[in-house]
């Protein structure tokens, strides 16, 4: 099948407006979406239970009559484990396990420190008490998000983890009951959209208010939780999904061709973009992209993502590379490369970094350990894959010896003079001691 | 002066309701800021100076006619550093080396590890590019938020930070540029307002383009950084300030009156909460409070927030006074109590716990070492203190070995294939060596 995907090289004029037209993302809201979104969170806030049960019913066309046919048991998640074949299920758990591993290196403990004088400074990390996760249902269900999202907070030492998952028409995935169950899940509702994310943010009188919601779902589901935050946290709004492969030109070009199309079969706004200073292997990598596009199941939204999105980037040498892909800051960075250890250390921002010829992003995707869940559309500048520190939060702690709490309050009460807060220079002036 | 505080009692019918009407806090957007944001944000982003330019001009009651009148050099810094009293300077350098010194203790390194097989897995910890700071300028001068806001970015290894601070009528405090250029920042322009946050967001001729936006600011300040969150990061957007007092009944009562006050004296939405198992003991802090509040140079403000927002809670015992602490989550919780190292333990949220009888908040607000940029209004249930680690970020590492690959393809085959994604098995499949 014939491919046109965009070209263009780093030495050509105008190639910062090509880069930059080529990445640009307008994610705008729909003033309907807003609009609908906005009153179906307020029914839920307002009516609770009632309300969701209505919005179900309606959105997923079920018939459900009372609040506790939303749940889903841990039994019955055990029974979906068994119904899953013993090969996946051993692929879960070594997911899982992988996953656990990682996460557990992301703890951050308490510390606190002492001064001379006896004033003690410090920071206490805690979990957040509940956690709500959203799992997307229906025809597209991916147990490795259910994984991704669930395994940080369990390692964070989250008290409580609550699933939502919508159930269209009461169809509903063993393998996403089944990750839920190894993952650790305390209780599972089928219900989704708005209507799940304003059911865990305000609490009905059967689904319990959450601290944080995470978890990707559709616009409805993204526009609910912008709506929601400052009620409750939430993780962050994802774009869709990019890799940028660096490749030098000694990988099998059949690898880096399937690499590119495992990032285009997610969706048709979907980015691949492979970036090379060997002008031939491109020409190979596209010769084998176009052999082997024939026999992909999702040879459609394959070809759509490419040609709308997709793009061969020729570049001088590995520096402009590395320069380029600081540019991108992409979701997804993969350096099938030569010494990927030296030239890790001139990129400073990207999600994920995948090093050397053997760790194309599916491994990662699944079961290298690292979370899948990364910043998109070049917010990686500031931002970072989910993981344990999304879900502990720390305070601050003062304990001031009163010979400590006298020399800071001499240092206090001229800057709160000066800024004109006389009850602040005041409370601290009380403790400043007598013979000092 | 005679103040009418709300007063109740964890034992009384409806104590859960009188809590939850107590700290309820709408932050309602008002669609007309709404509007007049989004029209300004467009304009700074199609026009760049100019629109800035007329947006100062008009706002802020200037006459300026090139962008580069709006810089301050770190030479006019240094100046206005020399026009400030000995004394302040002394206390603004004391405040920013221990503030330094505190959020040295948060840097993150990165770190890696490597399996059995050969496979390397790790956190690459890089600081952001560019921050933006935003500091309200005119009357309200807070030299302090400037060093709160700053420390921890320069601690990251920030590259560049870009303060801004509105001049109205031309006019700026020295206090405010002498802790800038102690903080040391890079670059000052006198902007504020939406078209501030816009000119950071999207970058101008003049005004370079920030990859994170931080700092306080008015209604308008806060629903601009909402509006282009995504394009940047930003910080949180606080709602009023709080204080909760919680004491055994044996620190002096003129001590806790005053510390109430400190943070009463903010706005009149502020609030001060104070809880003691010791009926007598309130009634003497509010007979201290009646008394103090006559000398009060800002005695308005405090009586409106404490008449408005203020409550004495009674409470059995200090197991309790925890619970509803937690309940609180508190922006500021003061353990004004016997071994308060003992109670901590229970607190699960809180933004900064200033421990013991000599700790009152003021001291934090200025000087004792952790961050004065605190959750607002229970968020401390999910999210921290302003710190190093929000002007750091995260990315994950992933080097696999040949032989580990081949291992993790097993692994991923299936998962991908269950959730349907043929590209992304095969991706791993062709890592799987041939004789294993």
């Amino acid at each position: 099948m014939n491919l046109n995907i965009r070209e263009f090289s780093s030495n050509s004029d105008g190639f910062r407006a090509e880069l930059e037209s080529l990445l640009a993302w307008d994610s705008v809201s729909d003033a309907g979406v807003q609009k609908a979104v906005a009153d179906i969170v307020e029914q839920v806030r307002l009516k609770g239970n009632d309300a969701v049960i209505e919005f179900t019913n309606r959105f997923d066309r079920r018939r459900v009559a009372s609040s506790a046919e939303l749940e889903i048991s841990r039994e019955e998640l055990a029974l979906a484990k068994d119904r899953v074949s013993a090969e996946l299920v051993t692929s879960l758990e070594a997911a899982a396990k992988r996953v656990h591993d990682y996460h557990e290196r992301q703890k951050q403990p308490s510390w606190q420190y002492q001064e001379n004088d006896g004033t003690v400074l410090g920071q206490k990390v805690t979990p957040l008490d509940r956690v709500g996760v959203y799992v997307p249902g229906g025809k597209a269900a991916y147990p490795s998000s259910v994984l991704m999202n669930v395994m940080p907070a369990k390692v964070a030492g989250v008290g409580e983890i609550i699933m939502v998952v919508p159930t269209p028409d009461g169809l509903v995935s063993d393998i996403v009951l089944a990750a839920a169950y190894i993952a650790g899940v305390d209780r599972v509702f089928t219900i989704g959209g708005a209507q799940a994310v304003a059911a865990l943010a305000y609490g009905t009188e059967t689904i319990p208010k959450v601290d944080k919601i995470v978890g990707p779902g559709n616009i409805y589901v993204a526009t609910a939780k912008k709506m929601v935050f400052g009620v409750v946290g939430i993780d962050m709004i994802a774009g869709p999904s990019e890799i940028l492969v660096v490749c030098d030109g000694k990988t099998d070009p059949d690898w880096i061709a399937m690499d590119l199309f495992s990032q285009a079969e997610h969706d048709e706004d979907a980015q691949s973009i492979l970036i090379s200073p060997d002008l031939d292997f491109i020409k190979d990598v596209k010769a084998s992209m176009e052999r082997l596009i024939e026999s992909q199941t999702r040879k459609e939204i394959i070809k759509a993502s490419l040609e709308g999105r997709g793009a061969f980037i020729h570049v001088e040498n590995m520096d402009e590379a590395m320069d380029i892909a600081n540019i991108v800051a992409a979701e997804h960075l993969e350096l099938s490369i030569d010494e990927p250890e030296k030239w890790v250390e001139k990129i400073r921002h990207a999600g994920a970094i995948f090093m050397g010829r053997h760790t194309p992003e599916a491994l990662g995707d699944y079961c290298a350990g690292p979370n899948h869940v990364l910043p998109t559309s070049g917010t990686a500048r500031f931002s970072s894959p989910l993981g344990v520190y999304d879900f502990q939060k720390r305070s601050s702690l003062i304990y001031c010896s009163p010979e400590g709490a006298s020399e800071l309050a001499k240092i206090a009460s001229p800057l709160a003079r000066g800024e004109s807060l006389e009850a602040h220079a005041m409370s601290a002036e009380y403790r400043i001691l007598k013979d000092s």
